[in-house]
């Protein structure tokens, strides 16, 4: 594998796909997944291990996870919301356990109905099973931290409560912190105040971002970020995700967005963007319905650009 | 007039309009002028003095000016491409003419049909003009260089070029100097490396930056732009302007999705959020079939959202 400078996730097959009404065929999920790791995206967060009945775009997550399991280089992660979730994807052999909980407790209580004392109770019991399971290469295990950065239902979340949250999750055994401005109201201040303070506190554990744009500051607050040395990022190809409560809003970070500042400011990605590009209209054809938002895409990559790996080169 | 950390300009009237086929009337553009410094902003591109019969739209300029020029509190600017246009500037009393050339040769040539230096004398002359007017306020003149952070003829634009025209436009006696990514090219990256070296030889000369949002990397410019010490940023209304030789392509940076940054960094811009959303309508019901970026007019403010003004008083 090439070396990279940042590593960049895909997570539109969950986060992107979950609000989406139409279900995405897998076999146009699994062309998704293999057009992007042929383009060099190395992890990719494939389903979530929740029950289909409360989101029935999952109801293929065992189907996925196998057949992504079969592309060679990719790291295969999925959700997964408690302990029900990790028995799944352990049993499938997957490779990272995205746990979620929220910092704010409403949101926490409102997404997955308990307190977030039980989400750490839980967590703990993850790494256990993890830990104990016996066949195959241990799943490492993702402590995620969701509305870090402000939440619809409590506004502005306490730095301290990141920081208190993001220690517990690490002191239970997390492989991984991920720092998520779930409903896009960051900025670069807040950012670089936050990460800051929970990597003060977690280092060397890797801390991740992720980030929506609901508000147009998703790449600011990447470039805020970067700054204090976060070198994994979340993105969905085309922004894809949005938010149910505020129609035609943007979702996660643009992924092709996100590839093409990196890779401009001479960080690289492992990620042809060109290719990357391609892959849109594999999620175009299967889901015609859904909104894609992407700069590059309209306007295509700059004339004369040098990728950041002639950069280093030059 | 309240205390701002941060001048936002509006270049919609004049950037925005000027590729726009269908001609905005002459009404719409002076209740746009009014609602938006009723909004807060202090300072508005109105117009253009290039020749009508070169883009129609700009055929009601002097009466866009006076009105303009009517409006309490406000800084009126005007385009000009050259010391024709400093002469209708200057006998309408126009506050601000603004000078763009560009930093490279093939744009240059094409834009404004001359070679770098000639227009560097044109810019002499224009000084001169306005150090010699008699009647009322001598106006400001910017020196405006386009395609400073690339160029869509040539590619990668030399940082040494553009501290090369910055500092003969300083010399030629500027009261401003603005850099400008006219193609939507830049990295967070590129934005520190040029505008450190301009301000570095012009300080304590004023530097503002001008980004299109093009590529997606606008507000992360203009996040790394403030980390350098610019303090004044043009912007369009719903990022008003695009690119003709790139369907649906964003344009400048969106002048709300900016202020929403700004403010939420803790940054005063003196402009009331809501106020300026509300400016939108009196575009769109002007210009329906003109397109409208912006993340902030489609996801509103955040849940008990803390402006800027008001995070300094607690």
């Amino acid at each position: 594998m090439q070396a990279v400078d940042v590593i960049v996730r895909e997570v539109g097959l969950r986060d992107g796909l979950q609000i989406h009404p139409t279900f995405m065929p897998t076999d146009r999920k699994i062309a998704w997944i293999e057009a992007e790791a042929a383009a060099g995206v190395t992890e990719i967060e494939v389903t979530s291990y929740v029950p289909p009945k409360l989101i029935p775009q999952f109801v293929d997550a065992e189907e996925v996870t196998r057949r992504a399991l079969d592309v060679r280089s990719l790291t295969v992660a999925a959700l997964i919301p408690n302990s029900r979730g990790a028995e799944r994807g352990i049993a499938l052999g997957v490779h990272k356990l995205n746990f979620v909980m929220s910092v704010s407790r409403t949101h926490n209580l409102k997404n997955v109905r308990r307190e977030r004392e039980e989400s750490v109770t839980d967590f703990k019991k993850i790494v256990e099973m993890v830990r104990t399971h016996r066949a195959g290469e241990r799943a490492k295990v993702v402590g995620g931290l969701s509305t870090a950065l402000g939440c619809s239902y409590e506004g502005r979340v306490p730095v301290a409560d990141v920081v208190k949250y993001a220690l517990q999750l690490a002191a239970a055994g997390a492989d991984e912190i991920v720092v998520a401005d779930t409903v896009g109201y960051a900025d670069p201040v807040q950012v670089r105040t936050v990460f800051k303070a929970v990597m003060a506190e977690l280092d060397p554990l890797p801390v991740a971002a992720h980030f929506h744009d609901t508000r147009g500051t998703g790449l600011a607050n990447v470039a805020a970020a970067l700054e204090c040395g976060v070198r994994r990022f979340d993105a969905s190809l085309a922004g894809l995700g949005g938010c149910p409560f505020a129609p035609g809003a943007s979702g996660n970070i643009v992924m092709d967005d996100l590839c093409f500042m990196l890779d401009s400011m001479g960080l690289r990605t492992g990620v042809d963007l060109e290719k990357l590009l391609q892959v849109r209209s594999i999620v175009h054809e299967a889901l015609p319905d859904i909104e894609m938002h992407g700069a590059l895409a309209r306007a295509g990559l700059p004339r004369n650009y040098v990728r950041a790996g002639e950069q280093r080169a030059a």
